[in-house]
């Protein structure tokens, strides 16, 4: 009996991905990772030049990404029955042989392969490896720290309700904001609201060789990058305070 | 010119520091960490058995720790003084070699490395390597994903007012809460109050190899762990909803 291995590959850069993840990755055998249809795939292009030269190959493609609302009932519908099916894939070969599947960040912390998780937990046996979540990729490519002393720390989605986002935005010391792109104008028109655009930075492909690091207010806003993250970084509470 | 190379270590498992950090502490020949006067210190003790046999290292030992109140005048004065102290050294003895200071977990999430590096910026280079958060190592302990789909994560510290805590926990989805150790009754209360305690974990020295997961309802009211986080999970706002 095989298991699953989700391995956690961190924000982007090779040298970032544990010592573990770097071994499990290097001796896979069978490989699987999530990617959109005709794209090389954000995990399968971290590995590059990692894999064993006979190693198996299984990209998972989306039958959607952004054709259809996500909160259509199509949408769900399509995504279920993908994981479905791929849940049964995985378990099937994982009879014979062990099975690496590649994750992006940190799989527990808002990863494609909680999906599989939920359906596979109790059937066999699972092995997740913890990975520097892509938000701290991006925090130390800006270089400063995101949160210090008694600061709150939120960590919201661009898909929230504008009014949501602007009241946890004015209500928390350091933010991060993920699941940007086509959100990136309300999630810039929420901070502006909250007052906290003028600290707010925008970090695409954080830790990878084309990163790019800028102030939110200068960037154009018909520019909607979908890996990037927004940051606003905490002051902290007490240190440096005078309280 | 030398510089000063922040290395973060990850959660405690020495394979899950990063290929990057796992080659710097090995290649070090002069390694600083933090620790509490008479102990070996949690960052020494992840790297045990890595370092060269000929590593030049400098404990740097808090001058208090919780004999006096962390708000009381004194403290701060007292901590203040020794982070400008070491400052000092580091900035000296990095004007012929490279420094490594070790840093538990990821070194700009609410390090102790950051009140070196308020006072180091723009005096010499300084590079941080990412680290796997110990919060993502706790999380990992438990097994399950902490957060998915639209849920808000919200990090909290124990040493907050009580009633910031409670409304905080009742207005999130998932939670980690650091800093806990003589705050952990308080925190106990105040999830009671948010209706939150029995969804609650406590992860003690998550990844290391005396690792202890508990729900916080059955943990002694008087084992007041320091090195203990706690979490409560998210269930996923959009996912597996009927919205």
């Amino acid at each position: 009996m095989g298991r699953i291995i989700c391995c956690g590959l961190g924000p982007g850069d090779p040298d970032l991905m544990s010592v573990r993840a770097d071994r499990t990755v290097r001796g896979a055998k069978h490989v699987a990772y999530f990617r959109k249809k005709g794209h090389p795939g954000q995990a399968r292009r971290i590995v590059e030049g990692m894999l064993a030269a006979d190693v198996c190959e299984y990209p998972m493609e989306y039958p959607v990404t952004t054709e259809i609302a996500f909160d259509s009932p199509d949408y769900v519908r399509l995504l279920a029955s993908f994981y479905d099916e791929w849940t049964e894939r995985l378990a099937r070969l994982a009879r014979a042989v062990d099975i690496v599947v590649l994750c992006e960040g940190d799989p527990y912390f808002y990863g494609s392969f909680i999906h599989l998780h939920a359906r596979l937990q109790g059937r066999l046996e699972i092995e997740v490896i913890a990975g520097i979540p892509g938000m701290a990729g991006c925090w130390n490519a800006v270089g400063q720290p995101i949160a210090l002393g008694d600061d709150v720390t939120t960590v919201l989605m661009g898909t929230l309700p504008e009014a949501e986002l602007e009241q946890r935005m004015r209500n928390s010391d350091a933010l991060v904001i993920m699941k940007t792109g086509r959100n990136l104008t309300k999630v810039r028109r929420a901070l502006a609201s909250a007052g906290r655009l003028n600290e707010a930075w925008l970090v695409e492909r954080g830790t990878m060789p084309d990163q790019r690091v800028a102030r939110l207010m200068d960037v154009d806003a018909a520019d909607c990058p979908y890996f990037a993250i927004v940051l606003v970084h905490g002051q902290g509470r007490r240190e440096g305070s005078a309280e």
